[in-house]
């Protein structure tokens, strides 16, 4: 089954990383993906444009921020918290737990 | 003396810190003035071109991420440190102690 390309943890970007949240849709994707686990891309759309979430889904995915797992028809998001943690020690956790957008 | 107007503390917005930090020339700006304190915008733009650093000041200053001070015809930068430190916990220290950008 095809399956998105991930970036290698050693070429991430702490730039890349950073505009990727820099979106707050984009960040509350994040954060809810944190809190909650793994998420389908059709629970997270909700009634958005499938076009541009999936532009979204995708600047994510490019930067190292999330993983998606394809299973069938279904895609899988997840964060990628222990290659970020690894990689930006304290990032993620000053940027998720802060609440003012 | 005209000054430049800087958003207050409370106003600033987790993204727009993100945004104005993953650009790398600004992200080096930030990290060297938070290093070496205060500095003229001359002495920060270097050989670049004036127009386009003007830019990514404004951006950084916008952002509430620097402090710009004029004094006759210099230009003064610091880092707003306390500001961003206690609006966003450790968001400043993960950025810059990272050195992968």
């Amino acid at each position: 089954m095809r399956q998105y390309d991930h970036p290698a943890p050693e070429t991430l970007a702490m730039t890349e990383v950073l505009r990727a949240l820099s979106d707050p849709l984009r960040l509350a994707i994040v954060r809810r993906l944190d809190r909650e686990g793994a998420q389908t891309c059709a629970a997270l759309i909700g009634e958005r444009p499938k076009s541009s979430m999936s532009h979204h889904f995708q600047v994510l995915r490019d930067a190292g921020v999330i993983h998606t797992r394809i299973e069938g028809v279904t895609h899988y998001n997840t964060v990628r918290r222990d290659v970020l943690d690894t990689r930006f020690p304290g990032l993620m956790d000053a940027i998720l737990i802060a609440r003012a957008d």
